[in-house]
């Protein structure tokens, strides 16, 4: 109901005209047959042009087929060219989705391919068009478990901050760690530098453990023996912040009404009648 | 109640014999005491079979053991073919049989070594046969922890659907992530190309870690450093969700009685009334 | 009281002298104080025995201290072979102890040193020592930890069955992947063999990641990639089902006596009185 | 209410001039405005002087800037030293807090400088400096999330000593399978000493990785086989303890009225009456 109210509001806008009406329902919204084609269409394009900068970057396809993606990325440049302009000339304010963060992304996107005809070196550039996968992200209208990702975004965003604070104990936990063993270890053994250490104690923390660098020296073996005990630990707790938050909406989901004659309530959702006096809920 | 029915209707096809339901009887059904033993039997010889397999791959004692190898692996074929026959012989509609999955893959693990004999180059088509081991899942009939795999399968189906979407978002960050890390640390330090970069994000973030493609610019490390730290946050999403939804059953246990009345269930402990219908529930 | 009728039993057997029960007390009791002092006594020399085993086996500590370390090791299996002859003197049936758990790993423990005074060579047998570790765990009686060990016991016995289950799936599940990947990037690139596959398959799943094999094939890498992503969910199984069942004591704990007067349940166990009623609880 | 008491008794111990009240709230309280101003400008030149010192030990970037980085050390080093001199100026017991632990802190964190003047030889003893990092605890009372810290430190101060004992038990498991695998692989697969094989042991179960040191023998291999699936199902225990700990807060926070009668707290949601003293309880 807001929404349509909102929806009435900027049709309002004398600036636009039913054309612009028109292409901006198809470009912007997913309400109608063709905004959902135009929608599928873009999607497709974006994984298949994300598709043919990934192929291009692998040595030997490129070598065979340069020509090939160099035809194919100037079809996907025209035709993302196309979408921005009728973006630009859809909306009441282009100014202002042009400087938005996905009018920046849009632009970025399609310009390497203009540059690189009048400055051919700047080849190297082609590697910005991967930021159009982002865009994907604008398409998540599309997708029908809209409730399932806000339940999951809900605790999410419920455990930010929790998860806020711990990030920032981790962060100087890892700092002191890094220095101790940058200490007990010392560049001979790979430790070339405080950050360097750093970079290593994340590595342990986390149980990523890649092993270009590891502890050389006993004492350096026993203390990672340690941090290495404390991230069996502190790996736990994301977790169970995250957990602990999933588990609460299942248990808010059975609680909403209260019984209009005895005023009890923990009702389930799908209950008519109070279980408590058995008189009638109202729905 | 309603599998009976359907047995009842599937002997009323007249194309089965006698000895045709007997022989289906024992293959296919794990409720007769000659159905059980045959499914133990197979099980055995599946195992025997993929052990001498994985056995034979060892160059060192494929050199030692190769004609004993080859004797068990034409018993063990023989025995496969006369099964796959008799499968064949006791389904109403063989041709159905043999395009199922488990039909393909009964046909497939039997073929190589019929093959080898007129191709005898095609000895490394054996390790089809390894296949083989995917039909112990057929044989899981006769697990007796059916409610425990039933539980633990409703858990994980509840969660498949917010695992899907999180799959999703996985695969795009990982995707952004390889792409900047490639742009940051490029051909020279290892990151040859966009598909090796992203195939070290996903070792990074699911804390795999093998090292074979490590981070070497002072920029890469950084920018790995928040890549492991939102891989300790990410792995705890999946984990978050299979939590929260094995949790559930245990509070449906709780819900015990049905209404005498509208015969429905699903009530709490101390429900007093039917929450469909209003009636008082027994105690 | 059930323990102390059996107490009672046990000490009717006429074969235990009052000196045999004095020792029994001692030696296998941790009520008395001496019970607690012989106990507390011999962790404190298992600890000191085993950490020299341990240092014994550094080869620089060796070169130096190998005439000390033989002297320590002498006290300690002189001192554990006292205590064994105690052990067998003071139990009814020595033989029965004898080849008890326990009785084997104290016996296992001491002889390394014997044998070698005859048989030089056998220094190697000298590890077996370590064995002596395993015996810590007797002395459990002594933490006051119990109640918290017990609940942490408990709901790891719980989920036991279901922890055997995922077990046996991820065992097929590990064989089938090693065997793929054996296919995909063979014993030219460190996939010697399908044992060694499945090694990898394990290494990759529990996300260890050595890095001393990994793949190198692009088709390996895809592979690989959503063997990553499927351990990232197969991770979460385990932790699902032990913290599920951990949450299980926490309402057990308070849900203890029903109210004598309204007869409803669900009080907390500090409650004096029915929080429905007002009348006193029985304590 | 008993903090101001607290305050009040404190500024009645007769040693404290007026100064050194003004002094030691800006120091060491953080509600007044120069407190928060004096605290946050703390911070920042603590992260600085951890930058500049963690910088300042890459090779590459110290060669560089060496003299400005020593500019820069000197003038952290002269306002610490003043901010110490403050901080026992202002202090009732001087003594008292120069051997707490903050106190060694400050002073250990500003001596190395002092040292260097004389002992150019101790440039090493700069690595002390790190030790600033710690401070940053002391300036928490900044944090405005106390109450989201509390509740985080509470679940994980209740878990504390089940994680203690699960510690323990990962310690012994951690120390035979050292012992076991040193058995199996020998010094000659990397495996050099029982110390080292401890260390591969906490490597492998806590899912860590490095791969410097990994099994070479197929006995090994096969063994840390199983030591990686029992890894997973321990990785399940630390946090199912602290998940499940973080869940009953969220319970308790449903009780929220307190006894009219006995002032006491902690009633269920649908208690009537006071379970503590029977009396009712408003609604």
């Amino acid at each position: 109901m807001a929404k349509l109210n909102y929806n009435e509001l900027r049709y309002k806008t004398p600036s636009l005209s039913p054309l612009q009406r028109k292409i901006h329902d198809i470009i912007f919204e997913a309400d109608t047959f063709w905004g959902k084609v135009f929608d599928i269409t873009l999607l497709i394009f974006i994984f298949l042009s994300v598709t043919v900068t990934a192929l291009d970057s692998v040595e030997s396809i490129h070598s065979e087929y340069a020509s090939f993606f160099n035809t194919c990325e100037w079809v996907f440049t025209v035709l993302f060219t196309i979408e921005y302009i009728l973006r630009l000339y859809s909306v009441a304010k282009p100014l202002y989705y042009a400087i938005s963060f996905f009018g920046i992304i849009d632009l970025v996107s399609i310009l390497p391919n203009y540059v690189s005809l009048f400055i051919p070196e700047a080849r190297f550039l082609s590697i910005v068009r991967i930021l159009r996968f982002f865009r994907v992200f604008r398409l998540f209208k599309l997708v029908h478990f809209t409730h399932e990702v806000d339940l999951l975004l809900a605790s999410l965003k419920r455990s930010v901050k929790r998860i806020a604070i711990f990030t920032f104990y981790v962060f100087i936990i890892v700092f002191c760690i890094g220095s101790i063993m940058y200490i007990i270890e010392g560049p001979e053994n790979g430790f070339t530098s405080i950050p360097v250490s750093v970079y290593w104690a994340v590595v342990t923390l986390t149980t990523v453990g890649y092993g270009d660098i590891s502890p050389k020296t006993p004492l350096g073996q026993a203390f990672s023996f340690f941090i290495m005990l404390l991230g069996y630990g502190i790996i736990a707790i994301p977790t169970g912040i995250v957990t602990s938050e999933m588990i609460v909406p299942k248990k808010e989901k059975i609680t909403t009404q209260s019984c209009p004659y005895c005023c009890k309530e923990g009702h389930d959702t799908d209950a008519k009648f109070c279980k408590y006096c058995g008189k009638p809920l109202n729905d």
